[in-house]
């Protein structure tokens, strides 16, 4: 595995942030959001994060590359309720070739909800790896 | 809308069935199953309607059509809990050149837990509408 | 079945509009938004009118009810994409003792993308199905 | 972080499986199942698999206790397809007073797609911390 679990709880140690309001439909029945509605949350803020270092998701499939998801990791410390706003840190923690790491640190009203990492590997149209062109590893490693 | 809304609540009006056990990933707050997740449901079953008359959707897919969804109804009547096996009895109530109907009766221990109906449009790898290929027609206005 | 599908495609016959960004995980193989997360996004739209009517959602939980999905009708018009912002125009279309329908025109880029209504009861925290309050009432019969 | 990142390739170090056919739903943009995808497959195979050892998930429940996710993580080896079977190996490979680890091994047809382990916490029905009684502990103690 290449992750890394040593993930800041320092909003300070993040370059972005993004919030999102807990939809109805990511609750589940213990009354809270469902452990997998974090994954999709990380993704967004991920997109809004690329959007802000001023390259859309879109042009970056546009240009024929993907982000694929290699490792995830999250911890939850504590639940975040329908109509939460959770605020999502997210930053680049490190950066090779043809993989990096993000990190991702979720506060609700001041409170740490969980930590989060994703390992992503660049790949070509086809699903295939491939080394980051090298403006994505100038948009990426200074991030 | 070519939807109809006229379903019937008799098992025996439709063609197949598929078991679907209830995730607790599709529950809500409300502890229940979020209304939502029955739209995974009717698709999953009719998937697996495909493959009981013989074409497997995959196989749809690869000679390059797609069966579009253009209307979606759903009547909830009683709400289903996580865990519950919710029986989708399916069928087609009509078939046009390009587009067709499916009914759904969603049944949990014997009672009517909804009703549902979709409107599919065939159309081609391009998302374009496209009049169904023959074997299609003979698939489905059949079945 | 209590739904009306007479649902208008002008926007100025709304109340309220919301704004919402799709996301990745809501596309399928299809390359587009999947027609399920269209439910969510309603879902959404309606918590976001609530809260704009004055009376946030969790607020109507806390005091013991909840608004059940009873109903639910979509006309998918055309696909919306990953990182579209779908702006989902929101009304409340009629209102009865016990039951409320909202209609939805979902808009990208100016081309209608989506028609839908859901249909509501109101129910307490049983689940049974009760009288609107006097407040509800004035708050959804004048929106 | 509690959670262990030795997770086996090998199927015979896990004491049950369960076969998950992948929805259309479930896909993405990219033509795969989304990374969020597996995260209710693991669920619901750790469902099926209490249900196996003797105590379904509802009843646990019942019984005043829920089993919350603490840490999540997942290793993505190759994409999963819509219409695969996924077979979820499942075991447990810690047990503790009021913790306990799961590990998942994710295969289509003979190859590795995922690799991936949950942390879950007893609590009790307010969400609070509790250690197992002594039934669960037994039951998963052994398993």
């Amino acid at each position: 595995m290449r992750i890394s679990l040593d993930i800041s709880t320092n909003p300070s140690d993040y370059a972005f942030f993004f919030d999102i309001r807990v939809r109805f439909a990511e609750t589940d029945a213990m009354g809270v959001a469902h452990h997998s509605s974090y994954v999709a949350w990380l993704e967004a803020s991920r997109v809004e994060f690329l959007r802000e270092l001023g390259t859309p998701y879109p042009e970056i499939r546009a240009q024929g590359f993907d982000l694929a998801v290699l490792e995830l990791f999250a911890n939850y410390r504590r639940s975040a309720q329908f109509d939460d706003v959770v605020r999502v840190h997210t930053g680049i923690s490190s950066f090779k070739a043809a993989t990096f790491q993000m990190n991702y640190l979720l506060v609700v009203e001041g409170e740490v909800c969980a930590l989060a990492a994703t390992v992503h590997g660049v790949v070509d149209a086809t699903g295939r790896a491939t080394r980051a062109p090298s403006w994505m590893r100038e948009l990426l490693a200074g991030a």
